[in-house]
């Protein structure tokens, strides 16, 4: 069945959940008007359906491949991402200065969903590139800049992270490649790199690898990094592809999934580079591109999401087998546990969405505002959409596989390239258990400021709630009570015991806010009634056992001895 | 690093969780002492882990493949089979006068896990084979039985299910393959069966097809199967695999998982087949069959819930990443949130291993007395023990990725195998969702007699338990409480509305016997008193919600339209 972008839902959500009517309020983006985001939507999702999906398919049978030293992409990649540079999708969020549309994140997230369900593979290299204009727009230099990111913005060069080393992945600070100054202002970067994804291909005329690196004399840790703008081709005088620097792919990985994206192991050979932004501050600006990542990584869990639950239910509303006892075209939609599987897959993939896009109003508000207040909702919020929003992207994408029986373990029906290929979202870009810390951690270093004002929201729209939908407000507001005693007992914890209870807190926590938007969604629009009440009758109890665990603490942990852990 | 056969762990369990001590007390079973049980154990632990496991790699990267009508297994497999067949292990369960052991269905189960953990590809096709005998044993002629089982028992010819048709998945009534009979009382086979599980190989010397077909005359719908045995070669007087009959292999399924076992799509083409049983009966006698393989499949998910707890286990122990503020070694297993991951896969495994176990132990009490309250129970476990362990199965593994980080997304590491190889655990031999449709269907037919048994058994229990743990106890017995009411609830309704509460209800079910198990442990060993902890604490609270999602009923579910269902 061919995959539809979900651009009414998108739409949905940005116009009654998380209004982006209040971003184009602001200066900044005041570009983004209803009708030109409307037009933005449904026009990626144009692409997405009709270019980019009818390729997925192909990216996992056809994997990119090493061939002497240059990698070779799936059939049709190359047409297919020079759509997406063309339609100036790369360029979305940038600068206008540079070439960019300069389009809140609502939007960028939302086009970047809508590709990730249409072919995550692919979407990946667009998604890298986005990053790195904003790393570079917020720390490189002005010839930097002026040079790489209108090349980037239009797609016709590509970009990449390098961050991890075989003995340095969640801990970047164990890194060892190192960047020697030459002569000229530049460096020479030595060092091998894994998992870089779209490091090398041939959908455009060249690769700029950002990469942290130490310099001679740097210090130990993260202090000691510094970040590289490292090109494939050195740019000559007019700013074309010249000399190929030293560097190479050493290898491809054979992955579970996201076959049509090439992983490389890169080896960096005395390459030049150019320092972007001050010596040993390379983790600040890498943690610009890693941030907004994690939100593109969200979208990622629920494009996938979305993916997987179309594909499901067109097969339910054509699968005959057994007698459904009901009314209808008697196909396994009609089976209650059918039903519930596929209700379940599409509630969840609404609450994902919308925490994500809720999440990306935030950042934009806090973008355009410089707001204390937006600032800190932006960054309490990412977490919880990455973790949720792949961890959801999992879930519903082996709920498919469930609903196909039989035929969902059989590759050619495609329900387990979704299950497979978004496996590795819950890893990448901080492993969830990572952003489960980071939520109980530095964002709730404020004292639980951001979180309880989100808990008091989540209240206050179950009071606006209550003379409509008395049972699911109530719910939704003895929950949100339930997340605040958990919240007070957390912040009372010493760090190792919140960390031993993040994981489940964090669930909790994206479990509540899902309560919310459904409720929202309902009082806007009845036909989502019945949806909001399956995810706050069914989905939504789960919290009070995530936030009774969540308040467990290490010590019950650590006395489970390693050796208690063998068989 | 290499697998260990989880020896220890299943003794324990047949000692003081599951006691097989009591098998051991009948007739039927008084062999089974408990010095024999532990060499049985230990003995094919010991091929599990020299043998059969270190072939689980080979097997996925070299799939089987279809050459020219014949199936090629991966190298190694069929030396690794005939060291199977060599040990008695196919055989083990079958009756002494063909040939067999007749061991209890206690130890075929834990034996059928260590080999499963092992190598699940390769176990597929002894545990096809037990399921036929069992078959045939109960419905087969007397020639038939003197024929068959001794060269199935000893691992010389193998055995498959033929059921599905792509038309008739669940819904086996539907299948339209013919029998004809032939004047010497034989019958020709005509039609064709998809997923059938080493439906041919190059590692014994015949291959023997239980098939479900329609005579002429036959009754539409279940009532009008019978079952037919169809050899790929037929017996010469001598016994010996003689003339070719008319079946073959169409191709091989692609599939997401357990590469190393050929899944085929057969043709039978008035294939000379021998009926098994009377006529209109092949449903009944098939179930004979299913019924085991279905606790066999709740083996196969345990086993791969141990390997995959071994394999992150072994790579937390070695993989340094960022400061843990322990002492110990410094690697990721003193980080608190992998500790957790850890915990709880090890937590999970033991209770699915538990209730297995418990399941099997009924069963063959069952066989041994025929009384009815053990008949009861047996048939009430199997699909408890079925859907949750192999829902542990695919949650354990995930959970290994995570682990592992990165590296759970390549290959080579083996973590991703795991996830792979167990997902159609939770879909053949009935899917989960049957399971739980069966659960509270059929095995409820008592009024829940056989339900009510087991809480109370549960209640009894935590009050056993009371004096020496009592917030652990007070837990298990208020969660048995609450599946009481749930219980009770579920027993009001009409059976859609039991439908749609089955999936939760059965899994909430199942999580409060996981802390039952766990308490016994607990009580039995202090050292097992943190995991029970653990289990008791962090993973029981999770039966409340299920529960309260198992009492809503479909009309919730059906209030979502196909047209809500849609982005």
């Amino acid at each position: 069945m061919p995959f539809r972008a979900p651009v009414a839902d998108q739409h949905f959500i940005l116009t009654h959940v998380a209004p982006l009517a209040r971003v184009a309020e602001t200066d900044r983006f005041c570009e983004a008007s209803p009708e030109l985001a409307a037009e933005v939507l449904a026009s990626a999702g144009r692409l997405a359906d009709e270019v980019l999906a009818p390729l997925n398919r192909t990216g996992d049978k056809t994997p990119a491949r090493l061939e002497n030293g240059i990698v070779r992409t799936p059939p049709g990649f190359a047409e297919a991402y020079r759509a997406i540079a063309e339609g100036g999708w790369v360029g979305m969020a940038a600068s206008p200065a540079y070439g960019g549309m300069g389009l809140p994140m609502a939007l960028t997230s939302a086009v970047g969903e809508s590709f990730s369900g249409a072919n995550l593979a692919l979407q990946l290299n667009p998604l890298l590139a986005q990053g790195q204009i904003e790393a570079l727009e917020h720390h490189a230099s002005e010839a930097l800049k002026a040079l790489y990111i209108p090349r980037l913005a239009s797609g016709e060069w590509t970009g990449t992270m390098n961050l991890t080393e075989p003995q340095a992945g969640s801990d970047v600070g164990a890194l060892t490649t190192r960047a020697e100054p030459a002569p000229d202002g530049s460096f020479r970067v030595t060092g091998q790199k894994i998992y870089i994804t779209w490091g090398d291909h041939d959908v455009a005329a060249n690769v700029c690898h950002l990469v942290l690196a130490r310099l001679p004399d740097a210090a130990p840790g993260t202090k000691g990094i510094s970040l590289f703008l490292v090109p494939k081709f050195l740019p000559d005088a007019a700013g074309n592809p010249g000399a190929r620097n030293s560097l190479r792919v050493v290898s491809l990985e054979h992955k579970l999934g996201l076959h049509g994206s090439p992983t490389c192991v890169m080896s960096f050979e005395g390459a030049t580079g150019f320092i972007v932004g001050a010596a040993g501050k390379g983790m600040a600006a890498m943690f610009t591109m890693m941030n907004n990542a994690r939100l593109g990584v969200a979208m990622q869990g629920v494009g996938i999401a979305e993916a997987a639950t179309q594909a499901a239910l067109a097969y339910a509303k054509e699968r005959r087998q057994g007698a459904t006892g009901r009314p209808g075209p008697g196909t396994i939609i009609d089976h209650a546990d059918v039903r519930r599987m596929l209700a379940t897959m599409r509630a969840e993939t609404f609450s994902a969405r919308a925490l994500a896009l809720d999440c990306a109003v935030a950042i934009d508000m806090g973008r355009a505002t410089g707001e204390p207040h937006w600032l800190a909702r932006g960054a309490l919020l990412t977490p919880l959409a990455k973790a949720f929003g792949t961890d959801i992207g999992n879930e519903v994408a082996h709920m498919g596989i469930q609903v196909h029986g039989g035929m969902g373990f059989i590759e050619e029906t495609g329900a387990a390239q979704f299950a497979r290929d978004v496996r590795v979202t819950s890893i990448y870009e901080g492993t969830n258990g990572i952003q489960a810390m980071d939520l109980v951690g530095r964002k709730m270093a404020d004292g639980g400021d951001a979180a309880f004002r989100l808990i008091d929201e989540v209240q206050k729209g179950a009071e606006a709630a209550r003379a409509i939908h008395p049972d699911l407000a109530g719910d939704v507001w003895s929950a949100a009570e339930t997340l605040r005693d958990g919240t007070e007992t957390l912040l009372a914890q010493p760090m190792d015991d919140r960390f031993a209870g993040a994981v489940p807190y964090l669930r909790g926590f994206a479990r509540v806010m899902s309560g919310h938007y459904h409720l929202k969604a309902a009082l806007a629009d009845p036909a989502r009634l019945p949806l909001a009440r399956v995810a706050i009758r069914r989905l939504l109890p789960e919290h009070a056992a995530l936030l009774s665990a969540a308040r467990e603490g290490a010590d019950g942990l650590f006395a489970v001895s390693p050796e208690a852990l063998e068989p």
